[in-house]
Parts: C-alpha cells; sequence; structure tokens
C-alpha cells in the first residue's frame, strides 16, 4: 500500500510568530510521526501581505501590477522557509519551495492569476527523498522557455487555491485547511452563541456560505475541490478538533435541509429611481461597473408603472464611491429622476442543498424576520439559498432569529438531522 | 554610436526608506535623461537583512544555509520592486529582476556562492525594450535544467559583486557603487580630519585598504573588476561629488607613493609562548583553525633560542573564544608552555602602489609611530603594504601620526603628488 499523503494549509494567524512557527512545526512533525507523506502551503506570517502593501503604497499610488506580485510573493518565501528550518530544529528533513519552485504555473493576470496547471515533478522528487515540502502559497509563476517565469499572485486566501490544487495534481489522500477558528459554523458563534460547528457540509453549499460572507475559505479554492473531488478539511492550528469535512454529502436527505446561515456587513444598496422602462437600460447601467471592475451583486428590478421603473442592486461597500462617480454620469444619460445609495445595510442568507426540494422555506425565513421585527429591503435566492438585505443593525438580532427558527443548534446525526429537517 | 550602459548599484542605508527609495529613483531618472542605458543593483533596505537574520535566529539556532538563503534573497526582491515601482510614479519604464531572472548562475555554495557566470539574455531584452533594469543583489540560483534553480546568496556585500559581475558581462562603460560616504578616503575622515578624498585609487591599493579594514567596498567586487578591467566609481548618494574612480592608476609613479591608510580593531593576537622549534608545528597550529573556518591573518615566528620558540599570529576578535578551545588542546598535545590571547589590539596598515620600489617607507612608519610613544607588537608586510600591531587604544593616534608623516592630505594633481613623493 503506497504511504498516504496529505496537504495542510497553514493560514498567516497560525504563523503570527517564531513561537506559532514552532507550534506548527510540531504539528507538521506530529502528523509525520503517523507515517504519512506532507506538502505543506503556507501563508505569509501575520500582517506581513498588508505591510508590504504599505511599504509599497508609501513610494506610489498605483504601483505595478507585475512588481507588485513580486514584492508580496516575498512574504510566503519568509514563513516557508522559517517552517522548514523549524522543522529541521525538530530533526525533520524538509525543503521549502517557491510557487514557481512547486510548479503553480499561472496565466499572467498578476494580482489575481488563475492556475492553469501544476508541474509535481519537484515536489514529487522532494517526496520521494523523504522530505516534508513546504510551499510558498497564494503564488506561481508564468511559463516562460527562455528565463525564469514571472511571479504571479492568486489574490487573497489564494493559499486555499494553491493547496487544493497540490491535493488535486498529487492525488492527496487528505487536503487540511488550518486556520484560527475550528471549522465552519451554522453561524458565527460571536454573534450566534449557540452556533454548531458543522462537521460535514457539501462543496455548494460551503460555496454559497463563503459567497454570502462567511471568511473561512476562499470560494475558487472551494470550487477546485468540487470540479477535482478533492475532500477539504477545516480545521484549528490551535486544538485537535477534527473540524469540517467539505465533500458530497451523500445524507444531504437525512439532514436539516438548512445547514448554515451567512451576514455580511460590508454592502451598499444602489438604487437608479424612476428610470425609463426600455430595452438597453440594464446593459446602460452594468456596462459601464463591469468595464470598471466593480463586481454587482444582487439585482432587483420592480415591474414599471407610468413608462419607469426602479431599479436596485448591492455592490462591495468599498466599492460605493467609484460606483457613484460612474453613475452620476449614466443617470444623467438615461434621464431617470435620481440616484440614491445605502451603506448602512447588510445581507443575511440561509443556505442549504435541501432547500430545492423543500417548498416553504422562503415563507419561514421571511415570517422569522417579520416576527423579529426587521424589514427586509431586497431579497434574491439561488437553487439552494436566501437572501434578505436588511438594516446593518439589524443584522444580528437577525442571525439569531434565524438560527432558532431553523433549529441550527441540534446536531444532525442521521436521527436528529431528519427530526430537525422536519421540524 | 551604442547608447553608453552605466551599472549602478546602491547600498542599504541609501534605500533605508520609502523617501530614499523616491530619492535614489529621481537620481536614476536623471541619470537616464541623460541618453544612456541603466542596470541598476539594489541591497536590502536598512537593516532588513539583519532583521531576518534575526527571525530565522529565533527559531532556531542552526538554519539550514539553503533556506537561509531563500530567506534572506527576499529581502533584495523587496528592495527592487520598490526601487521600480518608485521609477514608473517618475513616468519612467522600469522593471525589477531577481538574481535568478537576471542570469546570476553560481556554485552551490550557499552563504557564500561565487557567480559561475552571467547570462545576459533576459537583461539585454529588457534594456531593448526601452527600460531600467533593477537587479536584486547579494543573489543568484543554481543552473538546474530540470526545475527552477536554488536561490543562492552570495556573502556580505555579494551586491557589490553582483554590480561588477553585470557590469564586466555588459561591457558596460562605468560601473557606480553609490554608498553613504563620498569615496574612498586616505584614512577614517571620523579619525584623522584632514584625510582627503582620492580621486583615484588602483585596483590592487584598494584591495589591500579593504582587506585592512577599509569598510567601503567589497574585496571580492574589487578582484572581480580588477580582473576584467570594469573602472568602478564609489560615490555618495546623497551629494554630486565624483568620488573615487578605482582602476589602473598608469600616473603611479607621478603620486604620493602611500595612498592611504586602514584601521581594524577587530583583530585579536594570539601567541603559543614556547612551542618546541621542531618540524610540523606550524601544521598541527593552523590545520584545525583551517577545518574551523577560521582565517589566521598575520603569523610571526621569532627565532628560537634552547629548542623552543614563540608563534604568534591574529584572528578576528570575533572567533576567539572559537579558536581558544581548539588551541588548547593543541598547546598540550605539542607541549607549549601556554596560550596567550589579546583581544585589546588594533592593525594599522598604509598602502600604496609605490612602496614595492621605494625603500625606507617601512622605516618611516615605524619611526613616526615611535615619534608618538606608540609601541609595535607585530610587523608583516605585503608587496604594496606594510602593517603594524598596536594597542588599541593607540590605534586614532597612530591615525593621524601616520597620515602626517607621510603628507597624505595633500591632493595629489600631478606636480603635488610628485612633491609628496619625494617629501
Amino acid at each position: 500500500m503506497p504511504t498516504p499523503l496529505i496537504v495542510q494549509k497553514y493560514g498567516g494567524s497560525s504563523l503570527a510568530t517564531a513561537d506559532r512557527i514552532r507550534h506548527v512545526a510540531r504539528r507538521i512533525a506530529r502528523e509525520r510521526a503517523n507515517g504519512v507523506d506532507l506538502v505543506v502551503v503556507v501563508s505569509a506570517m501575520g500582517d506581513t501581505t498588508d505591510e508590504l502593501l504599505g511599504l509599497a503604497a508609501a513610494i506610489t499610488d498605483e504601483p505595478d501590477p507585475r512588481e507588485l506580485d513580486m514584492l508580496l510573493a516575498t512574504g510566503e518565501h519568509q514563513s516557508a522557509t522559517l517552517v522548514s528550518m523549524a522543522l529541521h530544529a525538530l530533526g525533520m528533513a524538509a525543503i521549502s519551495l517557491t510557487g514557481a519552485q512547486a510548479g503553480i504555473r499561472t496565466d499572467t493576470s498578476h494580482g489575481r492569476a488563475r492556475i492553469a496547471n501544476v508541474d509535481p515533478a519537484r515536489v514529487r522528487r522532494e517526496i520521494g527523498a523523504d522530505k516534508i515540502v513546504i510551499v510558498a502559497g497564494f503564488q506561481g509563476a508564468t511559463d516562460e522557455s527562455h528565463a525564469a517565469g514571472e511571479v504571479t499572485t492568486l489574490g487573497r486566501g489564494g493559499s486555499d487555491t494553491t493547496a487544493v490544487a497540490l491535493a488535486a495534481r498529487l492525488g492527496a489522500d487528505r487536503c487540511e485547511i488550518y486556520t484560527d477558528v475550528e471549522g465552519i459554523f451554522t453561524a458565527d458563534p460571536r454573534v450566534v452563541p449557540d452556533a454548531r460547528l458543522l462537521p460535514i457540509i457539501g462543496y455548494e453549499e460551503m460555496l454559497e456560505l463563503a459567497g454570502q460572507g462567511a471568511q473561512v475559505m476562499q470560494t475558487r479554492a472551494v470550487e477546485l475541490g468540487w470540479v477535482n473531488g478533492v475532500e477539504i478539511a477545516v480545521r484549528s492550528t490551535f486544538s485537535d478538533h477534527p473540524g469540517t469535512r467539505i465533500k458530497e454529502d451523500p445524507d444531504v436527505e437525512q439532514r436539516n435541509k438548512v445547514r448554515g446561515l451567512a451576514t455580511d456587513r460590508h454592502v451598499a444598496k444602489v438604487t437608479l429611481v424612476a428610470v425609463p422602462d426600455r430595452p438597453g437600460v440594464a446593459r446602460a447601467v452594468f456596462e459601464p461597473l463591469a468595464a470598471a471592475g466593480i463586481n454587482v451583486d444582487m439585482i432587483v428590478q420592480n415591474v414599471g408603472h407610468a413608462g419607469a421603473t426602479d431599479l436596485s442592486f448591492t455592490i462591495a461597500s468599498t466599492e460605493l464611491a467609484r460606483a457613484r462617480k460612474l453613475l452620476d454620469t449614466v443617470v444623467r444619460q438615461l434621464g431617470a429622476r435620481e440616484l440614491t445609495t445605502d451603506s448602512a445595510v447588510a445581507k443575511v442568507s440561509i443556505v442549504g442543498a435541501g432547500i430545492q426540494n423543500a417548498p416553504g422555506y422562503a415563507a419561514r425565513m421571511f415570517g422569522a424576520l417579520a416576527d423579529a421585527g426587521i424589514n427586509i429591503e431586497m431579497i434574491s435566492t439561488s437553487e439552494i439559498r436566501i437572501t434578505c438585505i436588511i438594516a446593518e443593525d439589524d443584522v444580528e438580532k437577525a442571525a439569531r432569529a434565524l438560527h432558532a427558527a431553523f433549529a441550527l443548534e441540534r446536531p444532525d446525526t442521521a436521527g436528529a438531522g431528519a427530526t430537525a429537517a422536519a421540524g
């Protein structure tokens, strides 16, 4: 039987100090003692990435994306070498590799590069030499035969993507994402005290939760795991709790149909009031936003009357100033009455693969919010998610009300899950 | 006529803050405006290298040399990207390259790698695209066809070597080393107030000065310049003074035969008292030191009497503790009477290519020290240098006495030089 291969990823908070790096090394060494091969992907130490961004900002307002990638990639180079050194100090054979050395090949989109392929030769060679391989996450290199490739970075949280991509290409038995929380919860435990850790969650559910504000894992990494069938464990660096496994969930029918809820305060609502109700209006509004790289989330257009309609949508609140500037022009061109914006709103979502086959969940969600005295400003749904925009001040109350209404605190062993689903 | 090519190197103190990086960028841009091509080699910002060494030391007492190189190399990656960004902010086309990207190929001696060759293709391509090329100094990569090469570093001051190697390989018209002093002085201006900046110094003289304690430039870089006929200018980042040119000096006959003096406080004197006077003793003493990597400088053995002799030598004072440990064993094995050490000593040297053909300089040096009431403990000479070991407390007095005795403050225009040489 071949030796099992595990890919682990440690986030920046797990590596913020020399002490924590030594702790992580002991954890890796203990796993190694179980007779497994290990590839360990690391983020930059603590706030290193933000500090490097600060340095660049002190030099120029518009850092060249190619130079910025080379600058930021050094953060993970540093942490990778330090983890490797800490393993050596424990008597373990280890080697650190940059993303380029680890064979992470990307396209040329600096700052948000996509992994084109993974050349596993070097990593396999080091594993074959009985070494623990430490890979600098968040980065790769373009493939240029005439020179050393250009360093690229994968965007925020890219280290998760590095880990899952390596796990997929190497055919790893497990991919473990170590972070500073114990796993995926039914809601943010800081807001909902009886939030429950989910032992298992499906890929699609995880995607919806992450996309609606749950910060634990990058959606790209979850997608990549889904497409490649990589089972991902989300665990705490600081405890031995087994955490949450993200995988195809065969027992979905037996569980509470709502798996969890997500909240996101970083949204702003934009409304174009009394826009002429004619073809081409939506394009005139959304094309300039797309060209500026502003991501539009929920879009709601009411039925018009008297030849005009209101068009509302949400964006990240950090984009509001830029969006306003673009839309002021659009509003004039279209002859709309006015542009109103509100950044004191928040999203609250319930997510569960079972929702799509079980009617009535939307009604129960709206009822629970109404019972709590919370006004719903916008609604949007996907197959497995229902999202409401509410006032930002109401978001914690809403989370607690929905958590209770759907009995998310109940454990989902097969029996209890069935009860919850029926409840 | 082809566009002139200049290689510049900026040290860590010149790049210690965002403000200084912007200053360096303006300086580069001004040079570029003169219609020249530019390759700029940079050190790590300020104390970055020491900070990274501190991080490694917090993890382990014996960092793996390969991992340490990868860690340290990030310092120059960072400064190279920031200088490039600062040039972009001034509207200049620039690109930063790692040592590996710049084609610096080295042997595999991590921490003190030697440059094996320079592949100039990428740098030439970027110059051809009208870009200012910023190269991370102090580093290279091993040449491995099967993978991205291993990152190596060239040892302290290695960025000077990077600059001279690139200047040699690219056939640069000038190589300029920018630092925080205005050039090479006849003596340390902090010690000798009328120390004079030398407009020109020969390679060999520079080597002897640097080897005897003048800290401005690495001896390796000077050697490399000498072998390849690269003229090196040592200049200040913070002024427009033309500095010192290090080059073959055709006018050496017309100048003061003593070019400068160097002092070094970081030495210790070791004496094995009453060592048996028989073959093999010197080997028994120096082989263990060499094996431990301890560099021995001056060696003096007096004529023996009664079958025994005293053997003295100097080492860096930082190596004294390690050397004592090794030599205690040697003293017992050889049956020597005792081992004495003294770290309160210093070296003072006069250097000049003219010394070798002009008798009497040693006598004048000893006379000047005697007149100043300074006792000479050891003497050693090379073709173009005379060095005395004296008490550390006397070193500043000795420097001033020798500077005056050889009239080093007099300018060496052809006429004045002839006068000084005769004086």
